[in-house]
């Protein structure tokens, strides 16, 4: 506590590590070092910096906001701006404009953050988790088209009707090994299969399960995805197993008690992953954004969401609606939130 | 109680009911002959089937999950499996997979559904109806087009622009008739009249309000439709009368009281799902779906969910907002929903 | 009180000068002397005649659905309609369906305010503003792609790819006065400045503070759109200026209490609104939609759902899941809302 800068650093490396729910300095130390093994072996920098930048904007922000500070010192703050930091300059060609886009889209993701707490999270029980770097992401990459100074340097956009669909044979073993690591990996938009390596290394430090339920994850997403004849190119990158990897974590460990019936609970959950990876690859691509975790928040937003006592409308009619009741209605004034 | 296999169809029948808000066996016994006889003219069997396994696995997810026993029993937790089973199969080509996609989408309907049941209905006190289908089908069937072992079947992704438009002439009175029926059974992706003629009769046995309901929509649609141009063939097919069928049964007679008020409430419910269908045919042709249900199921959630005593915020601050009262809020710990 | 008609009046006009948060009907006439100005100027006068057959229609749909009456007299149930009357005869050919468009949409304006109000602002403390235009709105222009009697004459629907870019050189100064006073006309979709210059005095007339924001707001955008490249054409037509207008005036003085602290929040919130802007004018082109507001309310909605106690979720087990409490849930029957 007498370092504030120290306690800075400390609590933004924690929110580097809470993107696989880990609430680790060091794993975060680890995280940054498969970034900068990413950044050493494309030649780019600036997706490691990006990530810095990101994630010590985002913190500052949420302290500047008075945020609940246990909140902060746990990184909970931090998380969505590390990722939003990444991802910009991945997708988008470096200029001052994208730093621009970066500073903004990190303040922001701790603003969204803040609204998620208060809305999803507070009134429907449902954490927000990677949810605000989704859409903050999606709205800073979709305004670079409209910006002249940012440049999109991914795949342009299409309709469904332009995917190549193909039978993925079955890859050969080095192959399933490299693929088994790239979809952890790729949670970080990190290419390299070393970079997974390290980084399931930082998760098993922090925990045993949280990096037992990353393993099955990745597995079950191969398997479904080969199964299911994904192209080879994207399950070769690894993009059909980053959200499943996080699914399997959230739902299997983290936000429900490990249990066999939690477990079975949560290969449904990471199985329709694979499946909504698929779908939402389609319905984003006419707007030319990729899906980044969305595959994995949806699915985890839908599986967390349910809870005891809590059961479908019967199909009778609802209690208290405006046109049976209206006219009894003016007792109280207008408006006033809660 | 002393069967529970028995129980177990009964509840899965009540559940094909249930997709017209009926609770009652017999009527979904009726269903499934409008389904096979739908099958036989088309010889396409594979869309009845889908819907018995649909509805089967949903029932059972949701006896396995635990949900709550009277909405299980009542077939709460079967209606929206019984529409996926139906759909996919109309939608993709048959292969193993697709009866994967079927069995994955059925039994993550029921997950969608406590979801729903947990979050817009506990919360909001707005039913979750079909909603939960429209979900989970437009996720399996964009997820088929990523899939190199599933053939989307149906119409190519299309930009507004595509869009052949065509002044509809008035068609003839048979012709009349058979839109009239189509209207009501298209709500199972049916096409013959006489499955729309099969269904009505089911409708009729287990609420006679709900029927007339069901003819005043599938009228009012068709009055819309034609005098708003739309081209023929959706017309013809039907496809401009099953969700103004839906809406009318749901907010004339079912979610709230019948009356003279709610009935004129019904009509202009109606009448907007009319243009709600011909917006979202537009607006989800680029991801290459088709809207299901979704005109019903949001012009439904629009026009149910205003209740007494709650009125538009004015234009005034908000209570309790973070910016103002940060400093003194962290006397509560973080997070914890409810 | 003793005039019901003139009471009717006063109301609708109320509702006219809530489109810019103001309840002053000598505001509301001189917004309607703006909308003629350009009617004049264009010399299509449909879209004057359609903002006032909206607020009135959306007035009067308040009043029979018996809405909570103070918000009906102050205006809050008809700034949807208003903006829902202008903006379809701006993007749809007259003929008489349009017209069935502009009173059914006003109409259902005012159920999906009411729908907002009883959901967003009642359960999560969030205004609705002009969220149930931009949906209502959005849902009518879709349509009439799909109804042979309406003709979309806006742009073609495109794809991101599609997007011509262009750097802005900086304007003349002459252009830049044109462009501040644009960026307040558009929002009641009007493109002579001098419309924007009458928007303006009838803001300052009903509000000081409120006109201080809103020429802030005007300047920020500017700045922002330029600085980040967006092409000529929109920055000086005002398309990148009427929602940050917005933002600013609602985030900074409306539903915040003024502060240095909301000062600085709003202007984060100001700049991304032109971020936002240029995102969403991609993602919803390919529906062939423009995105009206959506910009504002979007990142209103963001700015104001934080509110203080209200903390993201801690990465631990959700509590009372249904899987782990199933068991014990069946005291309770099924469903009933609240």
């Amino acid at each position: 506590m007498a370092n504030p800068v120290g306690n800075f650093v400390v609590h933004s490396l924690r929110g580097t590590s809470q993107v696989f729910f880990m609430e680790n300095a060091l794993t975060g130390v680890i995280f940054f070092a498969a970034m900068a093994y990413a950044s050493y072996v494309s030649g780019v920098w600036a997706t490691t910096i990006g990530a810095a930048v990101g994630v010590l904007v985002a913190t500052l922000t949420a302290k500047l906001l008075n945020c609940d500070e246990p909140s902060v010192a746990s990184g909970l703050y931090g998380f969505n701006g590390v990722l939003v930091g990444a991802a910009l300059p991945t997708l988008i060609a470096v200029s001052p404009q994208l730093w621009v886009s970066v500073v903004v889209g990190a303040a922001v993701s701790t603003v969204v953050t803040a609204a998620f707490g208060a809305t999803l999270t507070s009134k429907w029980g449902v954490p927000g988790s990677t949810g605000p770097f989704v859409l903050t992401g999606w709205l800073m990459v979709a305004a670079a088209y409209s910006f002249g100074t940012l440049q999109v340097t991914g795949d342009t956009p299409k309709l469904a009707s332009d995917y190549v669909q193909g039978l993925a044979s079955i890859p050969q073993p080095q192959e399933l090994v490299e693929i088994f690591f790239r979809n952890i990996g790729q949670v970080y938009l990190l290419g390299p299969a070393i970079s997974g390596v390290i980084i399931l290394v930082g998760i098993f430090i922090a925990s045993v399960p949280a990096g037992i339920a990353a393993v099955a994850g990745s597995l079950i997403a191969m398997v479904v995805a080969i199964g299911m004849g994904v192209a080879p190119s994207p399950v070769s990158q690894g993009l059909y197993g980053f959200s499943p990897v996080l699914t399997a974590m959230a739902v299997g460990v983290i936000f429900l008690k490990p249990s066999f019936r939690v477990a079975v609970y949560a290969v449904l959950a990471t199985i329709m992953t694979v499946f909504v990876q698929g779908a939402l690859d389609v319905l984003v691509a006419p707007g030319g954004i990729p899906s980044f975790t969305a595959p994995y928040v949806l699915t985890m937003y839908l599986f967390i969401a349910p809870k005891k006592l809590m059961a479908p409308h019967p199909h009778t009619p609802v209690s208290g609606h405006l046109i049976e009741h209206g006219r009894e209605a003016p007792a109280h004034p207008a408006g006033a939130a809660h």
